[in-house]
C-alpha cells in the first residue's frame, strides 16, 4: 500500500498575506488570481486543521491524496506552482527529481525522513519495499497544481496530435495507441 | 517528553526561486537578503534530505528543535517571516494562535493531525497528556526567525527598561526581577 | 501627553500595484487578500490625503491612533505585516526593538528625528520626558496589523489557558489573574 | 524657503526581507539587485535613525534633500520604484500627480497634513505661500530613484536628439536650446 | 509609416499566477488590484492568441497600437509598471531611454532586431528612415500603463498650473500656451 | 526549416528590479538567487539589444535557439519559471499547451501572429507546413529554464529507474530502451 496525504495549505496566502487570515473560499462567484477569502466571522479552528492520518477515511479526497498498491509508484509528475515537502510516516520510498540540466537527484527516504522537490521540476516516488508506505506532502502554495507527465501527453482532451508524440518519443503510432489505451 | 523537529526549509527560495536550485550557503562572505547559494556542482541529494525522526540523535540542533519534559509547553512565540505547519507524529498537543483582533483560535491536535499557524502571529503548543509528543514543523521561509514573547521582553541584551515592562504588565519591579531571574 | 497619529497607507498596493490607483474599498462584499478597490470614477484627492496633526479632532480614529498621558509608554507590540517609520513631531521618546537574537536596539528620538522598526519585530515607545510627545507613524502595508504582547496573552477571547501563561512567565495563577484584571 | 528632507528607507528590504535586518551596504564589491547587507555585528541603532529636522546642517545630502527658495517649486518628476508619502512640517504646499489617464489629482497640503504620490506617476510640489515650507518624504523602496521630467529630456548625457524634442513639444530647435541652456 | 502593435499580455498574471490561467475579465463588477479572471469554462485558445500583423485591420485598437507617418516619432513616454521589449519587423528605428542618472542609452534598431526599455524609465522611438517601420512591443505586466511626458504635463484634466510648467521648463506662459494648443 | 530565436531577457529583474538596471553578470564568483549585476559603469546599449533575425549567424547560441528541419516539431517541454510569448515571423506552426485539468488548448499560428504559453505548463510547436517557420520567443524571467519531457525521463544522468518508466507509460523495458537509444 502507498498512501499519500496531500496537505495543500488551503489558505489564500501566496504571494504574501495582506491580513491575518485569508481562508480560501473557492465557491465565491468572483474569480480572481487565487481564491477569495471566507468572511472572517465564519473562520473557525477547523480551517487550520487537517485530520490527516488520524482519520484514514478521508483518503482519496478531492485535493488529490493517492492510494496505490505496494511495489508501485507515483509516476513522474510536476506541480507548476509549488515546492513539495514529503514526510515519510511509514515504510520507505525511492524518490527523485530531475533538474533542467537533466541531472537526476534521488534518494531512498525512510520512516521519519523528509525530502524536498523544487517547484515545477519533474519528480516521482516509488515504493520498492514489500510493505505499505504512508507519506504527508506539504506545498508552499494554495494551488500547487499537478500534472502527470504521461497523462498530459497521452490522456488530454482533445488529444495531443499523434505526430507530436511519435516524433517526441521516437515511437510509432501503434505504440502511442498502446499507451493511450492503457491509461483510459 | 515533548519533541519538536524543526524542518526549516533551508533553501534560498523565497521570494521566488529564479533558478532550479539555490541551496543555502550561509558561510558566504557576501551578505545579502537571505542566503547566498552553494555552487551547483556541490549540490547533492543530501541538500534536499532531512533525517528527522529516523535519527533521534540530531535533537537540539542549531535550527531550533526543542525537547521538553511531559506536561510542559512550548511557550508563546512567533516567527516574523513564516507560516508554520505542524504535524503531530506521536501523542497529542493543545495548540493555539491569537489574531490581531485578540481572538484565540485553538485546538487539540492528535497523532497524524496537522495544524497551521499564520505568519507572525503569536502561538503556543502544550502537551497536556501524560505521554511524550513528537511533532514536525515546516516553514514557508528559508529564515523564519523565532522569538519567545517572554524572552525578548525579559531576557534581551541589553535589557528592556524596567519601566516599559512594569507599565505593560501592570506589575512591579520585583515581579519583573522574578521573571528575569527564572529565565536566566 | 503622548499622541500617535497612525498613517496607515490605505491603498491596496502591496504586493505591487497592477494599476495606477487602487484605493481601498473595505466595504466590498467580496473578500480577497487585501482590500478591493474603489471604482476609479469615485477616487478623489481626499483619498490620498490625511489631515493628521492639522486636525487634532480626529484623534482616536479607527486606524488606531493613541493618546496616552505623559510619562507613560506605548507598551511592547508588533505589526505582523509592516515596517514602521516613526517621526517625532514634538517632545522626545525612548524607543527600541528586539531582534530574534534577543538583541535590544534602542535610542532616544527627539523632535524632528526619525526611527525605523523592522517588520514583525517587538518594539515599544516611552515618553520619559515631562512634556507631551507627538509622533506620526507610517507603514509599508495597507494592513499592518497590531497586537500588544500583553493583550494577546492576557486579554484574548477566549482566554489563553492559564497554564500556558504560568509556564511561560514562571509566575503563579494569582499573578496571571492580577495582570488580566489590570487590563480589563 | 522650501525644505525637503528625503527619508529614503535605507534598508535592503523590498521585496520582502528574508531576515530581521538587512542594512544597506552600498560599497560591497558584489553588485546585486538592490544593496548587499552590512555584517550584522556592525549594525547599530544609528542605522535605524535619521536626524532629520533636528539637525538642519544635513540639508543637501546625497540622498537628495532639496532646498529651494520661497515661491518656487519642486518641478515635475517621478520615482520609478516607489510610492512617496509627504508630511508637511511647516508652511503649505500645492501638490499634485497625474494618472496615466491624464487626470490631475491635486491638493493644498498644510502643516501637519499628509499626501501620497503613487509609484512611478509624475508629481510636483509648489510653495505658493510667502513663508518657508518644510516636508519629510518617505518611500517604500530602498532605491526609489528620481528623475526630473525636464532634466531627463533636456539635460541627459549624451543629449536626447533635438528632433525627438521638437516633435514631442511642437517647439522649434531654438526653444529646445533655450530650455537646455537654462538648465545647465 | 510607423506601425506599433502593442501586445499587452492580457492575463492577470503579475505578481505570480496562483492557478494555471487567469484570463483578464475587465468588465467584472468587483474591482481589485489588477483584473478579475474569466470563468475557466469560458477560456478558449483565442484568449492566448493575438492576430498581430497578420490582420492589419485591427490597428488602432483599445490596447494602444499607434500608426504614425514616416519621419516622425513616438514621443518620450514611460510605462510605470512594465519593462517593454520591442521587436522591429520592418524598417528601422532610432530608440533610446534615459536612466535616473540622466544617462541616455540609445541605438538604431533594424529589421529583425530587439531592444529592451527598463520599467518606468522615459524612452522614445523615432523613424528617421524614408520608409515605414513596423514593430511589436511586449510588456511584462497585464496593465503596463502609458503616459506621454508632454501630455501629462500640458494636456491633463484639470490642467497642471502654469507656474509649475514655466518654472520647470524655464519658459514663459506664452510658450506654455503654444505647446498646449499644439496638443489639443 | 524551423528556426527559433530564444530572446531570454537577460536582466536580473524578477522579482522586481530594485534599481534602474541590473544587467546579468553570470560569471560573478558569488552565487545568489538569480544573477548578480554588471557594474553599472560597464553597461552599454549592447546589453539591451539583440541582433535576432538580422544576424542569422548567431543561430545555435548558448541561450538555446533551435534549428529543426521542416515538417518536424519542438517536442513537448516546459519552462518551470516563465510564461513564453511566441511571435511567428515566417511560415506557420501548430502549437498547444495542456492545463493541469488535462485540457489541450491549441491553435495554428501564422506569420505575424502571437501565442502565449502559461508558466510551467507543457507545450509544443509543430511545423506541419512545407516551408520553413521562424519564430521569436520572449520569456518573463531571466532564467526561464527548459526541460524536454522526453529528455528528463529518458536521458538524465544518472538514469531514471526503468521500473518508474515502465510503470508510468505502461510499456516494457524493451520499449524504454528503444526510446533511450533513439535519444542518445
Amino acid at each position: 500500500l502507498f498512501i499519500q496525504f496531500v496537505v495543500s495549505i488551503a489558505y489564500a496566502s501566496d504571494p504574501d498575506a495582506l491580513q491575518d487570515l485569508c481562508v480560501a473560499f473557492p465557491s465565491s462567484s468572483v474569480k480572481m488570481n487565487g481564491f477569495a477569502c471566507k468572511e472572517e466571522a465564519n473562520v473557525t479552528e477547523a480551517d487550520f486543521f487537517f485530520a490527516g492520518l488520524a482519520n484514514p477515511g478521508v483518503i482519496n479526497n478531492a485535493t488529490g491524496s493517492v492510494v496505490t498498491a505496494a511495489n508501485t509508484s507515483n509516476p513522474p509528475h510536476t506541480h507548476p506552482r509549488a515546492t513539495e515537502i514529503l514526510f515519510v510516516l511509514e515504510g520507505e520510498l525511492d524518490v527523485g527529481f530531475i533538474t533542467t540540466a537533466n541531472k537526476l537527484i534521488s534518494k531512498t527516504v525512510k520512516e521519519g525522513e523528509v525530502f524536498v522537490f523544487p517547484k515545477a521540476l519533474v519528480h516521482f516516488q516509488k515504493n520498492n519495499g514489500d510493505k505499505p508506505a504512508a507519506v504527508i506532502s506539504a506545498f508552499d502554495s494554495q494551488l500547487p497544481g499537478t500534472f502527470s507527465i504521461v497523462a498530459v501527453l497521452f490522456n488530454s482532451t482533445p488529444s495531443v496530435p499523434d505526430d507530436v508524440l511519435t516524433h517526441a518519443f521516437q515511437i510509432d503510432t501503434q505504440d502511442v495507441d498502446k499507451i493511450k489505451n492503457s491509461l483510459s
